[in-house]
This record gives structure tokens, sequence and C-alpha cells, in this order.
């Protein structure tokens, strides 16, 4: 932490945290006494504060609102029996929302920054990370173009800031997914590997026509031919097939997810093998048919891993058996066990705030 | 206009107008007085008003910084010699803005908000309308999604705002220009026709290493093969072989240019031959060669037409020739003498304020 850095703290007069009904919490709807914000101009970042969480002023030709100059991140802190709490794998995080930074012409952020305000920011509101099964603290570090003016070219001035909101284990239904033949998420030599706003706002359309046909999710396929499977909304994809685990390979297109990696590690760590290449929608299709495709499942830092009911893909529809042995079930549990201290952690996962 | 949609207007105290350089103007960096603002919740438009230009308030939360949910039109204001204030085909700026809207899973904004707010608001600003050759009142639309919550979901209410930056004719240097052949701007299935917020943020890495290389812009190229032409940062291309004007035709990943559709109904006034259909790379180099190639330029409503200089792709570099017949030039002055309302409005395209 150099003296520049120096991050100043203005707490909140009184918490609000007697106000809120933890059993029932909106995902990301409630926020937490503070936040971090941090500005960079002159090709600085200056002043980091943490402050009451509130709103700020923007003027309406800032160029997010315009030209959509913005990244995020998405990870989550636990709290253990002992009241201790750990980020998992935050410095994870921390370089791909510096790669995300490069793609979209912003500035990066230093680690002292990142990881020394995120633990600072939770270490301060540390009473929002509730201990029991499947509760969190999502926390939500993000970067805007903060410059004014519409000329389209990158920003001058970046905020960089982290909001922080209660999670809890939600049950989201069944979730469906249709393998997408016609919209796309992301092509070759685009921004689809960076966790940029645009990705997001891109898919809503599409998603929306798949919950009017009773399908919650889109799984998308590669632009250019709509033959292999890449990733959903905000999640990973790993197919079973067999007793073997495939998962798509990191490219242009594909956010490379902690939680993907995770799982990789951990189903190595059991004994299951793990493919990571391309996987055909045709060869999804054909161990439907034969009965060898036993799961399909998303992975990602709000809902950790979601077991996938079913799909379509065109006119074609297939329900996944129910099994005992379930791949997704099992790894869960383990990576739960990591996030709440109750297992050795042998990949150095867990940061303690 | 409904009772509803009534638009309240809040007057400025005092115009700042007579502190305005408009001999030094950045582009979009200075705005009018006035400013037009409405909110889009539980499923209406809500309290259209006219208001001092100034900050909004924004949590930290709100949809837009997080999932790029927003969109933007681009048009312009005129004055005549006469002190009549008119716009450029305003219909077509509306109608895509709804069609952007529309793949962002975004409210539309009714005619009686967008055309006739629009107008209100020029008409309130009309001293900051300059009258001289290049002069114009660029006027920016724009749309965001204002929801507070980090769910990624299309957001539940929006802010649709229009402000206003007063423009001149600034001499952009020369413009040379690389042809895509790693990057790419959309894909098939994708939002590339949607003046959608994050398809420029998206630019901006690949536009500031062609930069670095001496080049101002970027030309796309089709993301699967990147053997097609498709269009520039901020501008769709037209191709002069011989004394033919080619232009890409509309498809999921262009802007449907409402300068392009001027230029080619222009040239074709003019006798000019003019086909829409994809151009290669290949055919465009080849041309070079054999001394064919006359002319690229480029068209949209901020700097109307701009030749390029020269190209490069991969290796291959080329210097356009300098013509006494340029057609850049002439089809340029034609739609400047309707800007001004100096010619005859043959195709409907002046709207007055
Ligand atoms: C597009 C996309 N894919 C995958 C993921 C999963 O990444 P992670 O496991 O790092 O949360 C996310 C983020 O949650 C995402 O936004
Ligand atoms: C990507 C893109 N292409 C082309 C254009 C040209 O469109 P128009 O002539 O309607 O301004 C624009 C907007 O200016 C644009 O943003």
């Amino acid at each position: 932490m150099t003296e520049t850095h120096e991050i100043v703290v203005e707490k909140v007069k009184e918490s609000k945290i007697g106000n809120i009904d933890f059993d029932n919490l909106t995902f990301g709807k409630t926020f937490t006494d503070h936040m971090l914000e941090c500005t960079w101009r002159n090709g600085n970042w200056e002043n980091p504060v943490i402050k009451p969480y509130g709103p700020i002023m923007m003027e309406p030709s800032a160029k997010v609102f315009h030209y959509g100059q913005a990244i995020f991140e998405g990870m989550k802190a636990f709290r253990d029996e002992d009241d201790n709490v750990f980020l998992f794998r935050p410095e994870d995080n921390w370089k791909r929302f510096n790669e995300s930074a490069k793609r979209l012409a912003m500035p990066e952020v230093p680690e002292e920054i990142f990881m020394y305000g995120l633990k600072k920011l939770v270490d301060l509101d540390r009473e929002w990370v509730r201990y029991g099964d499947g509760l969190s603290l999502y926390l939500r570090p993000f970067m805007i173009a903060s410059e004014n003016g519409v000329a389209a070219a990158p920003s001058t001035e970046y905020k960089f800031m982290v909001v922080m909101s209660p999670a809890f284990a939600y049950y989201r239904g069944d979730v469906r997914v249709i393998i997408a033949s016609q919209f796309s998420r992301a092509a070759d030599g685009g921004i689809g590997y960076a966790k940029a706003a645009g990705n997001y706002a891109a898919s809503f359309y599409p998603n929306n026509l798949a919950l009017e046909e009773g399908y919650q999710q889109i799984i998308w396929t590669d632009a250019a031919s709509h033959e292999y499977l890449e990733e959903a909304g905000t999640m990973n994809i790993f197919v079973r097939i067999g007793d073997k685990l495939l998962t798509a390979p990191n490219n242009d297109r594909i956010l490379n997810g902690v939680t993907r990696r995770s799982v990789i590690q951990l189903a190595q760590d059991k004994g299951i093998e793990v493919e990571v290449r391309k996987i055909s929608v045709a060869e999804v299709k054909e161990a439907a048919e034969s009965g060898e495709l036993k799961e399909i499942f998303g992975t990602g830092t709000a809902a950790v891993i979601v077991p996938i009911k079913g799909f379509k893909h065109e006119e074609y529809t297939h329900e996944l058996p129910v099994l005992n042995d379930s791949y997704a079930s099992d790894i869960k549990e383990s990576i739960k066990d990591i996030h709440y201290n109750r297992v050795e952690d042998k990949h150095g996962w867990r940061v303690k705030v």
C-alpha cells in the first residue's frame, strides 16, 4: 500500500443491518452499509475511499451511458462456524478484471487497491457475511467510464467501485435450456472473454424469447457455425457423457470461469476424467439418444453449480435423468466444504479477511 | 400528444450561451441549456420533462453500469439563412432507436415522446443551432437501464433522455484505415445492427492498436471469415471501383445508417450506378492494383462523408488517388445543400422545427 493509495474510511452513523430481513432477500437488491470508490484521472488512481453506500452523481453525457465502457467481477465472501471470513480465489477475479479492462481500453486496477480495498471493505461490513449453508456476501467490483462527452472514444476518466450484497442459496426452480441455433453472444476477435457490461445486455432479448417458451437459460453456441456448445448466460457449461466430464476450452468468446476451473480441479481430485475440448451439439444429442448423456450443469459464482433438467435444440427436446451419483451434487458439496472452511484447503483457494 | 405525456418545461434562470466560444468547440463536450428526461416504470412512460442540463443521481447498482443495457441515436439540427431550423430524417432515427430497444430488451419510446419531445427541446434551445457551413446542433437521444440491482436480467425501469451539443465542421486530418483481419465488431445473431452502447466499447481497444500504427479507423470485416467489408467505427463504408459505387448490404451486424441511405439515393439521383452487395477485401485489393479503385469513403451523421486516404490489410498497404471528380465531395455538397435548405427537398428529408 503506497501513501497515495491510503484508503480513507467514512463510516455510516448507524448501520442499517437491523432493518434487513435476512430470510427474505432478493438477489442483488440489498446492499451493505459501505462501498468503495476510487477515480482514475490523468493516468492515476486517486483517492480511494470507503464510504456509506449511496447514489452517485453522473452527467448524462458520461461515456458509460453512451458507449458501454464498463466491466465487472462477481465474487463471494463466506463465514465459517468460528466467525472467520474468507474470500474464494480473489486473485483470479482481480486478474480477470484487468484482462477485461485491457480489452475494453480501460486502465488496470492495481492489486493494492482491488485486493486490499476489497478486504478492508469486507472487514468493515463483516456482520453482513452470515453463517449458514448457502449464505454468503456477494461482492461486485466494477469500473465505469465517467468522462463527460459524447465523442465515441475511450474515456479519460474512470470510477472503480465495489458494492456488496448479502446472498443466500435460493431454489431456482428447475432449469431447462435452449441450445442456441440463431442468436449468438460473442464472436472470435470480440469481447466474449471479458466480463464486459455489453455482453449481458446482448443476451437479454434472446433469453426473454427462451423464457416465453418455458426455458430459463440459453446455452450459446459458436457464432460462426452454431455447432459447438460454449457457455450459458452467467455460467460455464459441463456435460457428462458416460463417466467423462466435458467442458469447452477457453477462447475469445467464453468467460474463463473461476468456478469452472475449480470444478475441473475437484473432479480430477475425485478421479473423474475431465476433457477440455470442443463439444458438438450433435454428439450431445447422440449421447442423449443412446442413454450415455448423464448430466449437464452450469457453473458460476452466483449459484455455484446448477443442474440442467432438460434442453431443446431446434425441434429436438430431451429430459435429463435423475441420478443418485450426480457429479454436480458431489462436486458442489466439495466446493461448499471449501467455502465454509469445513475441509482442508488443499489448493490454497481460501483467503482470510 | 396524450394528456399523460404532456411535457413539463422547467427553464434555466439564465442561459449559458453567452459563455460559449462557438469557434472553439470540442465535439460532444459542450451541452445546451436544457435536456429531456422521461422515466419508464410499471409498463409506462411517466412524466416527460424538459429541464436544465445537469447531473443525474444514480445508484451504483443501476443496471446500466453492470449490464450495459443502453442504446442511443445521433442526429442533427441545421439552421438556414432565414433562421429556420430543420431536423434531417428524424423519423428514421426514431424507428432505429426502437429497433435497438427491442434487441436490447428495452421498452420502445412512443413517437409523441421521442419526436414531439425532440422538437420542443430543439425549439427551446434554438439559439444554439448556429448558421454557417458545417455548423449544426448534434442531438443525442439515449436510453439507460435505471433499476437498482445486480441480478443479470433486464431492468424494470429505464430513463429516456435527450442532450444536445453544438457541433462544427472540423478538419479531421487525413483518415487512413486498417481493414480488420483479427478483431471483430459483431457476429450474426448478435447486436451489431443495434445502436447499443456495448458495441462501441468493444471497438476501442482494436482502434487504439490501429492508432498506434498510424491508422485512424478500422474497417470491420465479417467475424466469421474476415473476407468481406462491413463498416467503420461510426460510419458505413462506400467503395468506388471504376464509376460504380459499392456498399455492403444491411444485415445483423451492420448499422443501417441514415447517411448511407441518403448517399445511395443521391448517388442514384446523379445517375451513378450503386451496387448494394458484399464487397470482398480481395476485390478491393485487386482494384487497387489495377488502378480501378478510385475512392473509399465513410458516411455517418457526425462527419457526413469522410474520404479515406489509404488503407492497410495485413501486410498490404495502398494510398488512394486524389481525384477532381470525387463522388465523396460531390455527394457531400448535395447533402449539405439539403441540410441548409439551399435546394428543394425532393425526398422530404427536412423536418421543420
Ligand atoms: C458469461 C459468464 N460465464 C461464466 C461465468 C462463471 O464465472 P465464475 O465461475 O468466475 O463466476 C460468469 C460469471 O459469473 C459469466 O458472467
Ligand atoms: C456503427 C455505426 N455505423 C454507421 C453509422 C452511421 O449511421 P448514420 O448515418 O445513421 O449516422 C453510425 C452512426 O453514426 C454508427 O454508429
